[in-house]
């Protein structure tokens, strides 16, 4: 433990927990994460977990959690595909949409009753993402819809993935070269950290925002959420940010812990 | 005629054209221009030709211009391309480089001695263009060889490019992906309005700056360049610049064209 790690005091009723970087860092869980699960389920706690990643569903996730020790209902799990289906869904139900993204974005839209369609005159709506089957076509397309009147929306906006050994092109790059040909800036991200996951969140937990605490390995993305929608925030250095990232950034979080252990006050 | 056409009040002894929406557009020549063209010629003035599109050959342009009535030939014309080979010839001589581009661009740069490859610990430098054969495995290679310290240069970095009855995805789409994914800004951009093009064309012309007239119908490439490296500027109205565009730019051409017929005083 650093001398700059700030424990949070007491125990939230809530905690809401990004995962790769701050529960596993590939397939291994993190030290302390399992125990410290285990131990706020015990004390009665609700812990959720966030992925921006909508490359794979919820199911896979939970299926993981499940496989590591934590037994871990899909239900418990949100990723950005899940909360972009639930935003159009709302704003424009049925609406007929282009995907630059993977299957599983298509499936889960799809399956949320709208229409995919690769005709710029009927798309309603583009919708960029994490997409490594990413094309000049798929470009053309979505630089098609838009000059002709399509909504431009995107699940998540991180530069890349983190992968063993390096990273993979995320949405940033997907949205960039769409905003760049046509001089168009996407109008909502609803992944982290957005007001649109911030709300799936609280409904799933089914808390007020106070009683939240969120924790995660970036500061960007997952302490900004929390700090932005009155959640407590906690970076866990675990994972993509350092001490000296979080000594040059102006997001200051509530707390930063060694590891997850440091949740439990002790 | 519009009350706001400013026409040059003499002859300049190189003419320096931008090639579609100045000199033609589409497969037609613009109303004046070949007249002009072969005007100027006549009267011993020096005409060039210049393309930021790197997807097309000198060679290609020259042979339109010939097929359109105007004999040239193919050294007469710049693009990007070419400016890229002599930019890297003097900085990196037989480096070896990954292409984010089509084949001509790949064959203008293996004919000038570099060595093309996929492999990022090679990789000495990222070349990103427009290329409508883009794939997320070209990203992947130029993500992975920039983050393993390659340098990163566009040949332009045109929004779009225009095509009947719409546009294309230009290369500022694959610099903005390259540039979003690895959070690194592209070093250098050689096509209009970079020094390295207007040197290339005074060197072409064998002429000073100030004898020479720059006219084209966009401002941020073919006037910013005129202005910015000493020649004249001239926006001819034909192509993608139209009067309230013009107005609401601060970006001022010397003169303003209704069409080509306009750089003849008279």
């Amino acid at each position: 433990m650093t001398a700059t790690t700030r424990k949070p005091p007491r125990l939230y009723e809530a905690y809401v927990f990004d995962l790769d970087g701050t529960v596993y860092l590939g397939d291994a869980l993190l030290p302390e994460a399992g125990a410290t699960i285990q131990y706020l389920r015990e004390a009665g706690k609700r812990t959720v977990f966030l992925s921006n990643n909508p490359t794979c569903r919820r199911a896979d996730y939970a299926a993981k959690l499940t496989g590591l020790g934590l037994p871990t209902p899909p239900e418990d799990v949100l990723n950005s595909s899940l909360v972009m289906a639930h935003f159009l869904q709302e704003r424009m139900p049925g609406a007929t949409l282009f995907v630059v993204g993977e299957q599983p974005l298509q499936d889960e839209l799809h399956q949320a009753g709208f229409t995919l369609s690769e005709d710029p005159n009927e798309i309603e709506a583009v919708i960029a993402s994490f997409d490594r089957t990413f094309t000049y076509h798929k470009l053309q397309v979505a630089f098609d819809a838009i000059r002709a009147g399509a909504r431009f929306f995107a699940t998540n906006a991180d530069r890349y993935c983190p992968v063993p050994g390096g990273g993979e092109p995320d949405a940033a790059a997907m949205i960039a070269a769409i905003e760049a040909s046509t001089n168009t800036r996407v109008e909502v991200v609803v992944g982290k950290p957005s007001q649109y996951m911030a709300a799936a969140i609280l409904q799933l937990v089914a808390r007020p925002a106070e009683a939240c605490i969120m924790i995660g390995d970036r500061l960007e993305t997952d302490v900004l959420m929390g700090k932005n929608h009155g959640m407590a925030s906690a970076l866990t250095l675990t994972g993509a940010t350092g001490q000296a990232d979080l000594e040059a950034s102006e997001i200051a979080p509530d707390y930063v812990l060694t590891n997850l252990g440091d949740l439990i006050p002790g």
